[in-house]
């Protein structure tokens, strides 16, 4: 976890100033002064920007399509603009990512973030361009690499090419395990077993359909989730400090998003309302919310996986989980559901990360929402996390699962709920009474049903098929 | 608030009996026995079922829906389903709402409301075909108007109806509001202001922009509330017990679904995994997720209003809300921004609700989520609710907005921010230093500006144009 | 559910003025202009004030206080005294309460409901005195019965005194569960069954055991809501308008508390530092906190009781839930766990409902909290859902469980969780070998250890007595 | 952050083998295989164990006091014992936390986390015998250093202790930042200035009470906190698997409870009901909720922060907050007051984290709570970001802030909140017409006073004097 750096005494390196005065900046680092405050003021959730690469690369994008932008429109000239062509490229090939040093939980709206990179990019830049770092008057940080921007367009902006560069991870992760789960749905097909409502004994139905279920639970979420992303190609780029675009020329905001769609391969639009735009908050409010509702059918499945494994001997023991680690360390041989478990666990974080967020977003006030770097925080951590346990429910848990096939059949033999069945034959109130009867009793059902003649033997074999109770059948009229 | 009504020691009234014994129902109760149990065991939110008429309706037109088919079908015959049709129509047009008794919150995931429909419906047909209630051998509530259903199936389809049936209202409110704010727009059109970031004095804009920015984020909503709607279409009527489609004919679901798309006008579609729609809550998380987006939206409105109307000597003071009602039991004279209050309000309570709902949603287990009243319950009462308060919020506050323009105009000539429109004519770094002086001697930005002869009076006259301040401008290259 | 009376064009009833100008009233109504405003404002939760008898209760009790306070030190005659302890006791005595109809959720921080009191006090009063309803010079709504008040010391007085005056109730609800929840632990004290931990078998216990623990669990509660009690007799009466006493006495704070503890019989001190009692919410969130807490702690035995009584035959099926009410329109005989669902979705709902109130304290401004009747709203109602709940627990669930012993000896005798008693005496990979072995196999636990002499056949039947297995037991050192 | 280590396909280092079957671990590694699984299962939040360091000093402590109690009663010898105190304190002196690796979030209920330090104690142990790692033999991870626990007693009891040990930063953050605010209040004890109740203008208060008013509001929760830290000392030590005490001696838990005490200052009491003790999370649901109090009440402070220091011009600009770096990438001279926000962003997350710390504790089941590690990574973590946000909020923000004087006299002088203090004298009825002309017409409330002869001038000067507007005073009777 990066703890904060304590330069406050330092008096070596390279001297930088600010608004606020002058400060020593470590010769090697390719942040400066600005980075340097604050990560000094915010030592707070310790985890710093580069935990996330995407963010790190949406930045360097979101900065060269400005740069280019500036440069079409004559406001920024060819030497600069390929310095920091360079500087993003070698960003993007993954060096430099461990001087986006910020906490991911800052004050100030992004705006340590977003000079975080400007500061970055200015210095490789200035590297590539043969001078040394920190001689901003031949690349400055504030008037070359933020050209035409605010942290309050190009932050939100990058923050959203982020969660869209890890989108497909997360979306890959859930079609792979609703693949698995609908592979287990195809092999357990012809395992007959007691559904269960409200956890009493209802009807039959297959193993088979049952994990199939789960598959078809999580492909809407793919198609929904992949819908929704859409909502974070809309963007405020060109809006600058409050969305009037003030200090950009009519044709900048226009050419800044076309190049960014370019560069990032994502089709993005500028918001029709850039004001609005710069302090809604509301796509990743809804991003979040589809999150939370992957995170709470993640749960169900997984509290149902543990239902339907308990045991080994005193509880429904339908399925078995493959055993990953012992699970006790005083019980031996005990094997707990370990994984499912832990996702259950990264569902209620999703949830509580969801409330966070929800709160940021609404303590936006008049032009800009300041808790943007705790949104942005929250969507990314709870994306991240959501891929890494799909990815361990899949590969640890969901491949292994075994059906105890004959557990399943005894159960089903055993059970009243085959009653239902007859209710169009005989009444609910006759099956009503044969039903109590039977469980009064302990006697089987079909044996009561015999006894009373309530219906015909030829009937009630065709009733009983395995086949004919698990789906909608023809009957007389 | 509906007591329960103690009827236990009861002993005159008509006499009913189901699984577990008998009872006297009231005579003048169109409910029956499971009705009158479930009254007992439930007194819990107070909210009887007809405290959302819509709900009724939709219940009624999914009996009607599925007496249809059955009677297409050859299973339910002309007399009986006329009858339901008769009855049906009659709760339709506002009569024997008040039948419908049995509190929102209960356990059994909605049999008791199934049934209270089902009682009812079989009481208000008997009488038409001639008979008493309760002489169920005629028309029967489980047999005859729950034919081919099950709880599982008729009540969420029912619960998906009914917010469908209350969504216009919501979403005319919405659209109304968002008018309201746009008229306000444009005639604020010409009102400059500071436009503040972080609740720091930022750059100008206009009171018009601001209050159009508050119409476009709610123009958003319209759209994403009516197309997340689409996912209640998607309905699981014939799956029964628990999606299997146990008891129904193979071409049952296919009828009842097309004929509740024609009796209510929306276009349902089968689930194609009714297993699986049988226990996800998924599209009711959505739903209410969006709610939640709303909310957390007219919350941050209501902010900005409160803030921008502070005052009225200490404050802001750029609008003033018109008042409402006397402000305070003690001060004189004061007026409070209650209308907004009320609105956050009602958006806190509403992401309140949605955590309820979601908590709701985690807790479903196996073939069926046995927490769908309280689901039904939260989604039902935020779309009301919201209702209610996007009405009262633009009846009652923004068409009565003024604007002080004075004050308005007053701000930004006292104010440092225009700093930010010469920074592409001095450079960040100079700009700096004369906002820094200008905050520190009180003098004026732009006489600082001469002062040092930074910039053209031409160039300075010309930037210092309202209309040059509030969108981006073109500028030398 | 309160639909809002729509007075707007009334022109009979008499007329009454306020700082927005005049109005007609219902000749009949006790309540007064400001009243009526506040009810054509806000018609949004549908909960009138006197949903929640104790705050109607709470609200005359402090006005009362007050007026006695003030008569004391010379600013209220003796005459309008009287007639404010007359209304007030006329009130108490349940009469009245229908005129405390504005809805809970409120603009004006409280102001509505403070009023509401304030003028239906004066109205009874002016009667008592001889006067006509409206006759405020004889008796002031705001000059005398508001006198030395504000809403903002007032209100949230109230609201905790009604809290107190409901808390009982609950106590006692939690109290009688918890002696439910204890008798069956004594009835079910020698029942022998598994316990399991991550739902996996575990080690043998006795049913008196887990039922004991439910009890030990809500005995806690007891204890820690009567403790955090306490922070609610902390109260600003005297404050006023933002709690530094302006328009009031200096000895007036001490009397007006000093009368309420003597009225109501709770203990109030005066908040030692009264600016911070003003708009501190602080005692309501951790209240709320605590009622979460125990709303978790039903939630996880509602839990428990469904996990245990699953079946009839195809689950765990240790006890019994006593049946309340048919279990399904379409599967005849089926009982499901509905007073435990119920009781699971009452504490989803406090749980909302602790957000929406978290939401409302974290957005007071400066000297108030506008959120205030959210805040009171959420925590009456979740007192008040709280109490119905558990009372419908104890008396619909609790009571009549029912134990399958034989059931779950059967279990305890197939499991091979007892092979932790053998972990002292063979260490824990022998037993980790043994357990894995009988699993593979099939076989017993004892079978095995025997055919490999591990233990001697005395150790073996010492440690295997029941009673050495639900309790710490000496052994050889 | 911890990336996973890939050790899947290791053939070095030394072999070691469980229930699951035999694998390589790193040579240099002082954990041991089912850590090594824990590590390949989990990869989830990123944050191994060692990132509490008071939860690795916990799980030591714990170890330690088990182990002596194992020696008193002659179960564990005298050598085994010294080796495990040995490494115990080479823990405590900070070495070998970095051996602490498996992620906070993982599933089994904590069993990997209690592995991990049985098998680092063992192997630290085993060197300090001079045997060399791995050669359990001699000293066995679970055979000697988990003697006569489970990880369900062992796990929460080392938890709880984790939370005791941090309790003290937090207190002291929290009460450094009290005396801060009460300095401030100190040092602004002059400074008159509005009060706003509702964000309107109210009546004059100093800003030495508000100040104050936050001193206060934190001084109320350090008692608190304090207060609720005692749940967290009864704990389940002893109760080894469920709370039944299987494989305990009678003597074993009072003795392991004792030296837990004794070795770290704290003094715990055995829970009476240890069952119950086992699987409940009461505990730290209630103390979250005391977090999130404090977080609320922090929140709520740097929103009034944020608010009185609105400007630099255009807002209230009664206080300003020393800058911490410049505001702005395109806003030149732009100062944030980024400290506040970043609190209420900590804030939020805190809440957020009780969110899922809640659906944690709920999601309990039967006789144990395998949530149990999402529940300590919330607390912990919440508690290390309060503490964190505290002293970032008193050094970089409290300490610095500077009052306005004349601008808050200013806005008092221009108010018509003096009306207020009329009210005892002309009644709130003429008062009210007093501020509306005043309102209205743009003149003083005074000036319309004195014109109407409403008030004698030794009267009304009297009142007006700042020291009797900020507190209750003796008048005319």
């Amino acid at each position: 976890m990066g703890e904060a750096i304590a330069l406050t005494q330092q008096e070596s390196g390279r001297k930088e100033k600010d608004l606020l005065g002058e400060a020593f900046v470590p010769a090697d680092a390719y942040f400066g002064i600005q980075t340097q405050r604050a990560q000094r003021n915010f030592d707070l959730s310790g985890i710093p920007l580069h935990h996330f690469p995407q963010l790190v690369e949406a930045l360097a994008l979101v900065k060269l399509a400005c740069a280019r932008a500036n440069n079409t429109l004559g406001f920024l000239n060819d030497s600069k603009t390929a310095a920091i062509e360079a500087a993003v490229k070698k960003i993007l090939s993954g060096h430099y990512h461990d001087q986006f040093v910020v906490d991911m939980i800052q004050g100030g709206a992004g705006t340590s973030t977003n000079m975080n990179a400007n500061e970055v990019i200015a210095n490789i830049g200035l590297e590539q361009m043969g001078y040394a770092k920190g001689e901003y008057s031949h690349l400055h940080p504030n008037n070359d690499v933020n050209m035409s921007q605010s942290t309050n367009d190009a932050y939100p902006t990058a923050v959203r090419l982020s969660i869209l560069l890890k989108h497909g991870d997360l979306v890959k992760a859930l079609a792979s395990l609703r693949d698995a789960f609908s592979a287990k749905g195809d092999e357990f097909a012809d395992v007959i077993k007691m559904g269960r409502t409200q956890l009493q004994d209802a009807v039959p139905m297959t193993l088979g359909q049952e994990f199939k279920s789960f598959a078809s639970t999580l492909t809407e979420d793919i198609d929904r989730i992949a819908g929704l992303s859409e909502l974070l190609k809309e963007i405020n780029l060109g809006g600058t400090a409050i969305g009037t675009g003030i200090n950009t020329d009519p044709e900048y905001a226009k050419l800044a998003v076309n190049n960014l769609s370019e560069l990032s391969g994502f089709e993005f639009k500028r918001a029709s309302d850039l004001v609005e735009a710069s302090s809604d908050m509301g796509a990743f409010v809804l991003f979040s919310g589809m999150l939370k509702r992957l995170a709470v059918k993640l749960s169900k499945i997984s509290n149902d996986l543990r239902l339907l494994s308990m045991g080994p001997r005193c509880g429904l023991a339908e399925i078995n989980l493959p055993a990953q680690q012992p699970g006790s360390s005083i019980m031996p041989g005990k094997i707990n559901p370990v994984i499912p478990e832990a996702m259950n666990q990264v569902a209620y974080q999703v949830i509580g990360n969801d409330l966070a967020l929800t709160m940021g977003a609404e303590a936006g006030q008049l032009q800009l929402n300041a808790m943007e770097p705790l949104i942005a925080y929250n969507v990314l951590e709870s994306i991240r996390m959501l891929t890494q346990a799909m990815n361990m429910l899949k590969n640890r848990c969901i491949r292994g699962i075994t059906a105890n096939r004959d557990r399943c059949q005894e159960l089903v033999d055993q059970s009243i709920g085959i009653i239902t069945a007859v209710v169009p034959y005989i009444g609910y109130e006759n099956s009503t009474r044969i039903a109590k009867a039977a469980l009064e009793s302990g006697r089987g059902v079909l044996e009561l049903i015999r006894e009373e003649n309530l219906m015909s033997e030829a009937d009630l074999s065709d009733l009983l098929k395995p086949d004919n109770m698990i789906a909608p059948q023809a009957r007389r009229r």
